[in-house]
């Protein structure tokens, strides 16, 4: 094969796909396969949603509103901001996309956590940029670290917060303090894909606001955790719009499909079924921890729907363990894993087996 | 503002959607609208899309299958290739600005036609690269001239077959003369979205096997067209599994969302849906045609959903004209407008409000 591809990619690796449920079930020959892998809502979505695909149904053949009019209307409201102070995209994958296509050229440097969400590193090297890595301090961002990182190729400091996957939060007071130290030539986007599960008082819950102030500023927010649409594809960035329209310039003209605008707009309405996935994952995060407790396992406390745990053996080696038992985690590092936290029946099916495996 | 974007994309336009039909309605303070500007199917899509979505809503808190699984063994199954030939697509769109993304560096060029779909020549420029254009000839593709521009710098040629706007194709042997004349080390790419309106036997409908031969060549079907998913953005390309497996390197993790891909699977089992849209397609061309004929203007013999006619007037006036009275279509260039073929009420409607509009 003589076709030639871009330099920049050379070691850039494919995606690799985790097992879909049925095929554990096919090769273990077990009937039942809980998967907490992957942060999602276990409760589903709200029974809002469906109603609206269905009544959307019948339009399939339109284009979808390349404008995404409705949505940023009704995000606007929410969030007291201009409609066009907000991007929506196909989940923050694409956004995290169009931010390393828009502003990290050959060279250029993004500074981020170690370990943080990875697509952030692969978008920077696929653009032919540099990612600038800093250790998390005690599994939380090192900001002062990340100040001394920066230089004149700093194009872009990418935070996420609560941090996947080790669950911790950067406060604000910390946050805005960070803020008045980044010079504004920097864009700083605040990944906020699990802040509906905060627990904390002093989260920047007020980060949209920050945005007018900081025009450096984006924040990014999903539909794919707590609002349970993950296989829909729809997330929002908010901030400065003249930002915004330069990310607009490499967007597809119809990046968020129709029914994935018509779930976010019922999505938003219900609360109710907001509040309950609030719960029933503090419900499930007390009880792990408990669990963890009993089995003098460490863990890192957690602001999102999933916890770091140190399961004292290797992880990779506890994931196979714990698939082989039908249930899906993430080996993290070492002997670190992750979990989703999810119904009281998965995360007691999870406990068991885990106490099963580290028995061995 | 002192973000400093990339430099490539300076002078890229961000996209500008078309007024919503409920703008239209209530700006031009009318009832009915009629939108001939998309190509979109007039018959909708098939009743076993609507039934699959519907079974699948249960499931959207669970991310899509990054490996689209099933969708890949189905279309393996058609189109007699392995599934590691076939890389499905957020639509074509996505798909394009994938390769681009995986082949055009800086200063790479790639071949396309003038007039032909925008996308090919903003990808390409977002990337860095350079746009080479070869104005068509009669309105159809000029492989010679494409051929003669070939230079060390080529990385991908663009044919568009049939062609949109024109409607044009390019036959089989033409294709398969000008596939031995490039050199192996450049990309061929067949975007063939609107070839299941091709009514002409000497359409290289074997392409697909044309890329067991032509390892260079990839061949692009989406189901936003003939199937009637534009709406919730579902394509795919099959080729050499290298080629596709760099292009699967730049790949967002999650690109084809859920129920994308349960549509798809559906569409591909109603062949009968397919032939409805074929005829009602031709029907609707033929009676265009004939009123074209008897207003005396030219249009391009269309082998696509949609006719290329020059109104004798300026197509940008014709296009607000017509808006007015409940009708859109498409401004091209200089007094070419493109008109969708839609279910004959929709064409008769056009022609009728045609005729008023060239009357003042």
């Amino acid at each position: 094969m003589s076709i030639r591809y871009r330099e920049e990619i050379k070691n850039i690796q494919p995606y690799k796909p985790g097992k879909p449920i049925e095929d554990v079930k096919r090769e273990y020959n077990i009937e039942k396969v809980v998967k907490l892998a992957s942060n999602e809502n276990p409760l589903g979505c709200s029974p809002k949603v469906k109603e609206a695909i269905i009544n959307a149904v019948d339009k399939l053949a339109i284009y979808p509103d390349g404008n995404h009019t409705e949505l940023k209307n009704i995000l606007a409201k929410k969030h007291k901001v201009k409609a066009d102070n907000i991007l929506p995209s196909s989940g923050l994958d694409e956004m995290i996309d169009m931010i390393a296509k828009t502003f990290i050229g050959k060279n250029d440097e993004a500074i981020m956590a170690d370990i943080t969400f990875p697509r952030y590193a692969q978008t920077t090297e696929i653009m032919g940029g540099r990612p600038v890595i800093v250790p998390l301090k005690e599994f939380s961002f090192d900001l002062n670290g990340i100040l001394e990182k920066i230089s004149p190729r700093t194009k872009v400091i990418w935070i996420c917060n609560p941090n996947n996957p080790t669950g911790t939060m950067i406060t604000e007071r910390e946050f805005v303090e960070f803020l008045d130290k980044v010079p504004s030539n920097i864009l700083v986007i605040s990944d906020e894909a699990y802040r509906e599960y905060v627990t904390k008082d002093d989260y920047p819950f007020n980060s949209i606001d920050l945005t007018k102030k900081y025009e450096n500023l984006l924040i990014m927010r999903t539909f794919s955790k707590a609002y349970g649409l993950a296989g829909i594809r729809v997330a929002y960035t908010i901030g400065n719009k003249e930002i915004l329209q330069y990310i607009n310039r490499v967007r597809g003209p119809f990046n968020v499909n129709s029914l994935a605008q018509v779930a976010a707009i019922a999505a938003i309405e219900d609360e109710e079924f907001l509040k309950k996935s609030y719960e029933i994952n503090l419900q499930g995060k007390n009880f792990l921890y408990e669990e963890f407790d009993k089995l003098k396992l460490h863990y890192v406390p957690s602001e999102t729907n999933h916890i770091l745990v140190n399961v004292g053996r290797d992880g990779q080696e506890v994931f196979i363990e714990m698939q082989k038992r039908g249930v899906i985690i993430r080996p993290v590092m070492g002997n670190y894993i992750r979990v989703s936290i999810g119904t009281m029946d998965e995360n007691k099916m999870f406990i068991e087996n885990l106490i099963e495996v580290l028995k061995e």
